[in-house]
This record gives C-alpha cells, structure tokens and sequence, in this order.
C-alpha cells in the first residue's frame, strides 16, 4: 500500500525557507542528490496544498519543495482545497477533506509514495497522524531567521525512526519513520 | 592551533531542548555515540556559560550538551562570568569578556579543540565570527516546541561546510565547519 511522504531541504538550524520565503540558499547550495531523484521514480502520486498548486504560497518554499517535481511531474495530483475551480485541470482531482484526499492519493499511488507538496498540509499530515515517512535534506548553512520545519507551538513529540542516510555532494538526507 | 567547536544533540525539527528544558529526549534515544567519545579525547578545555557552569541554566539543556563532558572532565574549565566568586574553584579560569575567554581556552588547548557548552555562549561565539566548527548531532524525534538551535530572530545566514557525517545507532552527526 502507498506511503505518504514529505521531502523537505532543511537548513541545519531548522528552517525550511529563509525571510521573507527566500530559497535562494537552496538553490545554491542542494546540488545534485540522488536520493531525490531516486524519489521522483518511486512517487505515485502527489498531494499538493492549494496556494502551493496556484504557486501564491505566502513563502515560496514550494518552488523548493516542488522542484523536483516541477515541470516534470505527470502523474496524478491531489489538490486540497474549498474552492473547486469552474474548469477542470487534467491530470488534477480537487479534494474538500485530509482524510479524503489523503485516501485518493494513496489508491492513486498503488505500491508507490504519495509526496506531499506544501510545508502546511505536511503539518496537518503530521497532526491529523496521516505521515508515514519524513525525508529531510539537510544542508550545510545556518539561516538564523524564516520558515520552520513544521512550525506550530505547543506541538506534541513524535517519535521517528531512521530508515536511511545519504549523502549528496552538499545536503545530508536523513529519511525516517513515523513512529505511532 | 585549537578550534572552538560547538557539539549539541537536535530533534529532527531544530530543537536542542523541549519545552521546559525537557532533556528526557536526548537521554532515551541518543544511544552510543563513538564521535561525540572520540570529541572528549580530541578537546584540550572547556569555554563554558556562567549559567551552565552553575547549573541553573533556566533550561536544562546544559545536562545534554555537557553529558559527556560531565563528571569525567578534568581538563581546564574557562567561565564566562562578570561576577568572579570568592573562592577559586581548581581547574576553572574566570573570564569576563568573549574574545578574552576565547583566546585563554585555546591557548590552553593547545592543538586540540575547545568545546563550547551552552547554547547562549555557542550563539555568541557564532556571532562574533569565533566559532569554528559545529557538530550537530541529529536525533530521529520531533519535539515540536522548545528551545531552537541558535535562536536568534532576526539572524542572518552563516555558509558551512561539511566536514564529517557519521551514524551514531540513532543519532546521525553532521560535523560542519563555519565559512568566512
């Protein structure tokens, strides 16, 4: 059954973007990685925040997040949203609910990953116990200031489990386990 | 000549204590770590915060940062203080200035590091340009709230280089060095 993944690159101080959404720094900095494009292979599916498919994300950390799916990706995308556009986009379903959009993503992705795009929905993910996998690319910089890895104060521990760690020329991505 | 090091245990999320100062993560899941006991042989002395020298940091981080620099340490100790106690304390050297202290504790290293202990003097250390090296040793939990990794708003970004990675049973080590 498929698995629901969030793939971030993550400063070593913890920030996801830096002020003002700036991914500059990770542009710069990612390189090549192997482990990444290794994970657009094993993806089946992709679930997209709704400002991170309009591209008005109030920080642009989804040009980063979705980067190696940008243009590239053609499979089948699971938008979250409210608003269900009058005309239809293919190869997109809208979806009102978590739950119900993480369920069709997966039944989409077969034995495959569902990747979440969008640091938000990856949260609620997370809070809502949806997540079963974190891929976090950590990259050699200290940003001092912008968006955290899943930031929501007076959140709750969760345990993980390292499943893998690789090395790219630059970034080091630790992949791991949700533990429930 | 010696190298100031700041060496500190992370939740995947950025964070180096829980709420309250939680040490109790670090403590369950860091494990064996033959980097962090091959540090200890590699350190000539100590620069340590006059709160965490004291214990009273006002959170306990400090119990995970000087773990394996506790009980065992008998090298040379030097103290930021602004407040030198009346009574000498054998093997400690209070300093009252940054660069000061800096300066003693690697001459009294000799080639070898000094290990920075507590979070606010790493910060300073970090900001006045005096910092070398960091070793952030990744631990597979998210905290979701508690004290940042050089928590500083407004901070600006710092290139690293990696120098080093290595997997402790859980923890993975990720040895940078500053760019300047």
């Amino acid at each position: 059954m498929a698995k629901l993944l969030y793939s971030v690159g993550m400063s070593l101080d913890g920030f996801i973007a830096g002020p003002g959404g700036d991914m500059s720094w990770l542009a710069d900095r990612i390189g090549p990685n192997p482990a990444v494009d290794r994970l657009v292979d094993e993806t089946g599916a992709l679930l997209v925040g709704n400002r991170t498919f309009r591209g008005d994300d109030p920080y642009k950390g989804t040009e980063g997040e979705g980067e190696a799916f940008g243009g590239g990706w053609s499979g089948p995308q699971f938008v979250l949203t409210h608003h269900v556009p009058d005309v239809p986009v293919p190869g997109v379903t809208f979806v009102g609910d978590l739950a119900g959009g993480v369920a069709a993503a997966k039944a989409a992705a077969g034995e495959k990953y569902v990747n979440v795009l969008g640091a938000s929905v990856a949260r609620q993910c997370l809070e809502a116990g949806l997540l079963d996998e974190i891929l976090v690319c950590v990259v050699p910089v200290l940003l001092g200031d912008g968006v955290r890895l899943f930031d929501h104060p007076g959140g709750t521990r969760v345990g993980l489990e390292r499943v893998d760690v690789t090395q790219a020329p630059h970034a080091t991505n630790i992949w791991t386990r949700v533990v429930r």
